[in-house]
């Protein structure tokens, strides 16, 4: 039976030489979401972002108990800077798997598939699915499922996923976070890259990233692209399929009119025909599935403006609607049956 | 740049020991819709099926200019027989190429791979998408297509589609056939197994497969699955935005209320649900997609009820409906704005 991937813990966060949290992207992630996994960092200088753990070098980091040496960044270009490299050699020496999610395979890379052979260690690309996922089967499972959609790429689907599985967890109700992409797998320590599954185990793969569970236990599952996205909609699709979803959450960014990047002819239909498609597929697998409310990205307006648009949605569409860096996700746990 | 798998020709047809068509229903396709192609027959005993190709043997058919030994049916078991690794091996030593829709990849099979290198033959699995597929653009493209869609699996969308462009052409129109399944692709001798392609490049795989083409050429687009499918419906729907279709045709078989297989828990639809959701994702696309009419499977009824079944449907939904065994794709072309 495949499973989805899972990261030992602690980590020691590796953040190369970036000069922001912004370049530090993925590492700023788990740090903020994920603290309590987190016992070490690794800068290689002064003027790297400090994110606020003990400095360690790798020898420091594995006598200290960390597990997972755990890329916290992509490199400027596509190949992996020879520095980079032995540390990563390093960390499998002294005893740690590697986690990245990068585009290039580290596992792929002799020197480094050479040193985990010695040592035991994992290298774990986050982007490559595991092996061995069967075809979907529909059946229904038991456990409540909640699923992020998008009017698009990137208006907030892991983000939105992962303030709500926090504030369901809040207020003591059993709820995970399950990661469909590389940066939600490194944040969360387990999960599975849905975009790079084999069309036929789409749905099949979804259905192993978020088995039954117990009747009261929430999966709060990212999303991706959107039924609207010309290049990515398939993934959407199998992952609508897959869920079996009893509430849908659609995330979108306040402004934005047009599928992002080379996509500009495809206009974002409005908001009630994306929602309406969206429970009518995810119904095919769960008939009782409903949408829970939106969630906006709001960045591009100020306060008082941000809050008006988001009061006129409300009024406009019967449902609540948060922006979770601004409003957090309470409203929309509020409305959920746990 | 990726393309579709394409094989050379004439083939050599091997039959193994298959008693019936049904069971060497690979080399009864290509047999039936490509005969041009097919030079001769490997039979392994006098009780194997005819399909009426000159019997030789490896060494006659290499010499007779066939270009592949084509594999025509499956072989009982997951396991390719001794016998059959043997004539693989000599076909490839003899200057042949290998061509096989079989799940057990060939080409990973080390006798295979060895004599393959040996000779610079191709092992030609078409289970296996090309590599290096883009994403998805979305851009509109020159060329008129036609996809089929269906309610559920195998209800005839490859044969549909097979039916279509043969007519099409019989009319003296530019029509090529677009295969996205194994036994499609040995048909036409080229094409992408597209259930087999990551999901994130779905799209753009269709858009690989079907490129821009003269404006009075006519695309047929083998479909696969069903919008309606628990399990495959993302692969549908990548086809449908991949594919820019102008004409949909609507594949079902008679008398199916349910999905396939393990999946009676899924009803099909009302026919002029499935109509609007495909034409709904089509039109996302190509804005000017239209049904064209329907193409069902009408074997588990008699000659009258098939007929006055049709017409019903012909009255209820206002398009043209076929049987393609039954009525030929006549009506359906007549239709077609060649």
């Amino acid at each position: 039976m495949s499973e989805a991937i899972e990261l030992r813990k602690p980590y020691l966060l590796f953040l190369g030489s970036a000069d922001s949290a912004i370049n530090a992207k993925t590492a700023a992630g788990v740090a903020h979401w994920r603290p309590e996994h987190c016992r070490a960092q690794l800068r290689l200088d002064d003027k790297t972002v400090d994110l606020g753990f003990p400095d360690m070098s790798v020898g420091e980091a594995a006598a200290a108990g960390c597990a997972t040496f755990l890329i916290g960044l992509a490199p400027v270009g596509a190949v992996l800077p020879d520095s980079w490299l032995a540390l990563c050699v390093a960390a499998l020496e002294a005893g740690m798997d590697i986690a990245s999610g990068l585009h290039v395979r580290l596992g792929a890379i002799p020197a480094l598939a050479e040193a985990a052979r010695k040592s035991g260690g994992r290298i774990l690309d986050v982007r490559e699915p595991p092996p061995g996922l069967p075809c979907g089967t529909g059946d229904r499972r038991s456990g409540k499922r909640l699923l992020t959609v998008g009017t698009d790429c990137c208006v907030g689907k892991m983000f939105s996923a992962l303030a709500i599985d926090a504030e369901i967890r809040k207020r003591g109700v059993k709820s995970t976070f399950r990661a469909t992409g590389q940066t939600g797998i490194l944040i969360q320590g387990s999960g599975l890259a849905i975009d790079a599954v084999v069309s036929d185990f789409l749905s099949g793969a979804v259905e192993v990233l978020a088995p039954a569970n117990d009747p009261d236990h929430w999966d709060v599952i990212e999303g991706q692209g959107s039924l609207y996205h010309p290049a990515y909609a398939a993934v959407s699709l199998g992952l609508l399929h897959g869920a079996q979803a009893d509430a849908l959450v659609l995330c979108h960014e306040l402004g934005r009119t047009a599928i992002d990047g080379n996509y500009q002819d495809f206009p974002i239909p409005p908001l009630e025909e994306v929602i309406a498609l969206n429970l009518q597929v995810a119904r095919r697998t769960n008939r009782n599935a409903a949408l829970l409310g939106l969630s906006v990205n709001s960045s591009n307006l100020g306060a008082a403006a941000a809050t008006a648009a988001m009061a006129e949605l409300e009024d406009t569409l019967g449902v609540p609607v948060i922006d979770p860096v601004r409003t957090g996700a309470a409203k929309l746990v509020d409305e959920l049956n746990t």
